[in-house]
């Protein structure tokens, strides 16, 4: 009586569906994509090729086609069109790429007369959907098709590019093949109940449910990692306004090869800059104002940036080697106070070309903890900047960290992971207290489902239309 | 000695060139066009089939291969690559368009490697100039790409797309016809001239000349129409500042079914509303503050109103049918003042529902010239308003000069027809004063250097550079 996964059976919509894939807005060629049973059909009743009995129904799967699309006798552009034919499509079912003219009138009377000739526009994520639907890929596979559109840097891209190829997939199946073969045990015993037999050595169990809770323990626990590759490591700079902190923060900025973008807090009225250094995402946090003040108000603004050095991973505290050393001294300690263990301090002591011997000396004195860090810049010259840059780079050690294991990146599959770790730490302190087959049972089918649920064998529409709405129209 | 075209060889660059040719920014997909006689031995590079020694030189042209892209072991992106060869390709050369998956990342990864593999970024509208020098189009057909790939309209897109279609080329190619044909007659005579013998009849070259210069005026004038339709029809909203101007504004705004953008002229600080209502361009600018003054101040700037309503196609007089006859009278009489013949006056007999019975009765004795239009209107309301747009519409005639001619919407061939123009009207007096034959070949000769430049039979790199440097990158 070995647990089954029950598959909803989510009713496919048999509608040919069309969207414009790419980018919105003017490009040299957009493509405009369909999928469904009438695909071609559809498309076929608008092209006209050069060779004019040409149909681009009679024409093989994986074939590029060159011709005219032709509306009211009108021509509305020339394209070239793609057919693939199910099942060897991203969706599974017959898909027509149309790639024309990229002006923004062309791509929206194209999908105009699509939806025409019969057609309908396709729902966000629709086609992924669909991909999901006839079995193309898991839930969290399609899933990770979003991450891979969105990720705008190495690190994000790695993990979303793995994903999407199954790799957290993979660890999830581990897992259930795992919990599937402890419920056997368990349940074997339930059928034999009166005859008080113990098929499951319940020392073997133990072993089990403790390895199964280690690895979603692990996976959970990565999620704050995935959470920073995704959206940006976010980096703190303190430090008095004289120091240099915002000639530091522009230097970095410039080291952007690639894009640099605001974004604006929605509770606070805060701006950061999301950077891309050497393929890791940065996320720069504004903190202004710490200086040493009388005034009460002050202090309170104050204490609210201390506050706001909580979420960063990395504070970068910036000191001024023209100023004493006592001053520098007590501005460490007083940010070291504020400092978790799991936070990288890295303390840059900046204008070192003007910069007091007897303070640069003394700070070449100061000992240093594990998560602790001294870099000797000169900002405004870009001296030692890569040096810091590496410093960053290493404190977060994500080059390390991305090739070991699957993290998770997802906040469903973070939620999920959550519950499901829950349910074994419950047939762990079930096991202990000797909690009779039925509820350990249950408690690992419970499970069961959760991690069912990442990879989509147990979904609902609600589920699916949640997961989809947030994918953009075209995939 | 019939005149021979000369086509300068321009040194076609044997590089292979890349650039993502769909919009840029973030979509479901994106393409990465390479051309070049490396196109596919560079793609192949990176490119690896689920069937492991699948090589894309190999295949045949036009079709489709699913695959991984591979970079320094690492898997970029899946990806599928569409195969064109030469000379059956938009280039003319061989042509790979790469679709991957469309974060900002994997578009600037995959054009690093693509360079780092061997091909070289592309310049704007690269790939066209290529399709030029390759034979594949004339200079105005690749013109008219550009054209096509900007068009923000029904009526412009028409235009564009005839144009790439080669239809403008029919018609210059039409005329260079007529002059070859006069220029053989007029230096046949110049071989013989020790025999003063007239092989061209004079009267007969005077009436080819006539058809040619009518011809050519013809074109020269359909430019401002062509303008027009390609940057939007100007229209101008005067009235006072009660009478429901800006209401009318907003409410033809709201029909806009695709895009409403701004425009900040340039020279003035006019903001410009374009708005496409039924497939027409409307440029609709303000013209704020026209009233009977006593100020002189004030009547030096509503004097700079009136100047502005010259360059409108269609003015929109609107008046509050709420204010007595004679006002009404006396403003439609100030403004019908101001009106060139060709100008469109509608005048807008607003706010019908609350207005005096006196005035709109009035006004429906107005007697209207060939020029003008009176259409009752509740703006605020929208009633009437499907009306006026209908008015506007065929006050400018569009549907009509569309199916009859070519209209010219390239300032360049507007400049170039303009001097061939000329260069026939010297011709015509040449024949009126008996000028020889050996002069008036000389302004032959000049009028198809300028039809040559149109369609790019003569060309210089300057110019090639200074066309498609418009382009946009990726086409």
């Amino acid at each position: 009586m070995v647990y089954l996964c029950v598959k909803l059976q989510i009713m496919l919509d048999q509608s040919t569906i069309c969207a414009i894939s790419t980018s919105p807005g003017m490009g040299a060629i957009a493509v405009i994509r369909l999928s469904g049973e009438n695909a071609v059909f559809i498309t076929n009743k608008l092209f006209r090729s050069p060779q004019k009995n040409k149909s681009l129904t009679a024409q093989k799967a994986n074939t590029l086609h060159f011709g005219q699309v032709i509306y009211d006798n009108e021509v509305i552009d020339e394209v070239v069109v793609a057919l693939f034919r199910a099942p060897h499509s991203f969706t599974g079912e017959d898909v027509v790429e149309i790639s024309c003219h990229g002006s923004v009138y062309i791509q929206q009377k194209l999908l105009e007369i699509l939806v025409e000739s019969g057609a309908r526009l396709a729902r966000p994520g629709e086609f992924t959907q669909r991909a999901f639907l006839n079995g193309k890929m898991d839930l969290s596979q399609a899933e990770a098709v979003a991450d891979v559109i969105a990720s705008s840097n190495a690190a994000a891209h790695k993990l979303a590019v793995s994903q999407m190829r199954g790799g957290f997939s993979k660890e999830i199946g581990q897992l259930r093949d795992q919990l599937l073969h402890f419920t056997a045990m368990v349940e074997l015993e339930l059928d034999f109940a009166e005859e008080d037999v113990e098929f499951a050595d319940r020392t073997e169990l133990r072993k089990l449910a403790e390895k199964v809770e280690q690895l979603l323990r692990k996976l959970k626990n990565s999620f704050q990692l995935g959470n920073v590759i995704k959206n940006g490591i976010p980096v703190a700079i303190v430090g008095e306004t004289n120091v240099g902190k915002s000639t530091l923060l522009n230097a970095l900025l410039n080291e952007d090869k690639a894009i640099v973008s605001e974004i604006h807090g929605t509770t606070r009225d805060v701006i950061e800059d999301v950077v891309n250094i050497h393929g890791t995402a940065f996320r720069f946090f504004d903190t202004a104002g710490i200086r040493d003040t009388e005034d009460r108000i002050e202090s309170l603004g104050i204490e609210r940036t201390y506050h706001k050095l909580i979420e960063a991973s990395i504070v970068l505290l910036v000191v001024d080697t023209e100023n004493p050393c006592e001053v520098v001294s007590r501005r460490i300690e007083k940010i070291r106070k504020r400092m978790a263990d799991e936070q990288q301090l890295i303390i840059v002591a900046n204008k070192i070309d003007s910069g007091k011997t007897e303070t640069i000396e003394s700070l070449k004195k100061v000992k240093l903890a594990d998560n602790e860090n001294l870099v000797f810049m000169a900002a405004k010259e870009k001296r030692n900047l890569e040096e810091l840059i590496s410093r960053m780079t290493q404190a977060i050690n994500i080059s390390n960290v991305e090739k070991e294991d699957i993290i998770v990146t997802n906040a469903r599959h973070y939620e999920i992971l959550k519950s499901a770790h829950e349910a074994t730490v419950r047939i762990l302190n079930g096991l202990d207290s000797g909690l009779s087959g039925d509820f350990l049972s249950q408690d690992i089918r419970e499970c069961l489902h959760y991690l069912g649920e990442i990879t989509g064998e147990i979904s609902t529409d609600e589920v699916l239309g949640h997961i989809f709405k947030n994918f953009c129209i075209g995939k």
